[in-house]
């Protein structure tokens, strides 16, 4: 089946959304925290987190400003802190409910029954029912020109995770945590793991580091 | 477990890589398909497409120019177009292994077993064995000064997809599509739907959508 840029012009919107929005793939799901300066606490749904770079260690999003992330933005762009939180099933429909446009002065946090909490010194609330949790910094907002989105880059400060989670080669395995992904603009999935690949080199087979040593194919040898 | 920004940077590098790496989230797994204008056709797996609006079409992807990704960011800068194809498990090992640092003059085409097929008008390959392939025409390049990262916005120009796939309110199920989904730098992940949440509208419940009409809690409400 075949979508050429004029079929997309002559969808009916709503239709189209929901198209262009399942196209790029799986993606994260995270709690947005943010606190006005004068005490007012925000939470919000994004799927728009990406990894920016690990040094320094910093994470990209996106927002859109005529949405309902207008006051988590304004919220962050005054503080300059705000926190983002794995989503997992138990907390799945909070989640999601999350997105629903509030007004201002109620905090979606006691509208969904999830938990504030904070760090000394922090100024944004986490989400206590998250398994993982990061703090960030605000580093750099740019309005994109050509559709006015906004771009937020925000540097990790505070990284939260359960013990259980986190291999002695630095990889957290989410799936262990639970982290649920999005696709499209409602629909919300597990992991399931298929494989651990090994650093791809030319003219080298690839193993799969989560299979047990035995069975590691092609000749049971491990990443460098 | 608690991490400072602090402890990263007393982490080795490669470990500092990988915790960072995991802590988006999920993230999507596509071969970005390139070719030069005198004819080098390169492919290479990216983890950070991302959605960045519906009206006009448009994705978004980080890239590393000091990385495997500077071939295929020469050639569509050069041509001003590319591809995006989803991965699903059975071409899972080559796409992975389109990752390795083959020299200019080898298409990870042929080195992985992947089939470059193209669309008429269109100068960039896409992925003959991809269920799910993106033509993009290249919208804005711009150089992130925080990292020297390049963000890179493609304007969507065709889709290909399953028909299976398509529901009739637009949203593609790239679970049936196979897609998998990345963590971290190397471990893939097949997707199991949890739900599919109704719009969320204050003080309304949610509706699960993938469940059996009968099943939909609590009162079977569809989404507006």
């Amino acid at each position: 089946m075949h979508l050429s840029a004029d079929t997309l012009n002559d969808m009916p919107h709503r239709q189209r959304v929901a198209l262009i929005n399942s196209l790029s793939g799986y993606k994260s799901a995270n709690l947005l925290g943010t606190r006005s300066a004068d005490g007012q606490e925000n939470l919000a749904m994004v799927s728009s987190c990406f990894h920016l770079g690990a040094d320094p260690a910093l994470m990209g999003m996106i927002m859109r400003p005529h949405s309902v992330d207008r006051h988590s933005l304004e919220y962050l762009q005054d503080t300059g802190v705000y926190t983002l939180n794995h989503v997992h099933a138990d907390i799945l429909h909070a989640a999601h409910q999350s997105a629903a446009r509030y007004p201002r002065q109620v905090s979606e946090f006691a509208a969904t029954g999830l938990t504030p909490q904070y760090l000394p010194g922090f100024a944004a609330p986490f989400v206590a029912e998250s398994r993982i949790q990061l703090g960030l910094n605000v580093a750099e907002i740019q309005t994109l020109a050509i559709n006015d989105t906004v771009l937020v880059i925000g540097r990790l400060a505070h990284i939260q995770l359960p013990g259980y989670a986190l291999g002695a080669d630095g990889y957290v395995d989410i799936e262990k945590a639970g982290t649920v992904a999005v696709s499209g603009l409602d629909s919300y999935h597990q992991g399931r793991r298929l494989a651990r690949l090994s650093y791809p080199k030319p003219d080298q087979p690839l193993t799969d580091m989560a299979a047990p040593a035995d069975d590691r194919k092609p000749n049971g040898q491990d990443a460098d």
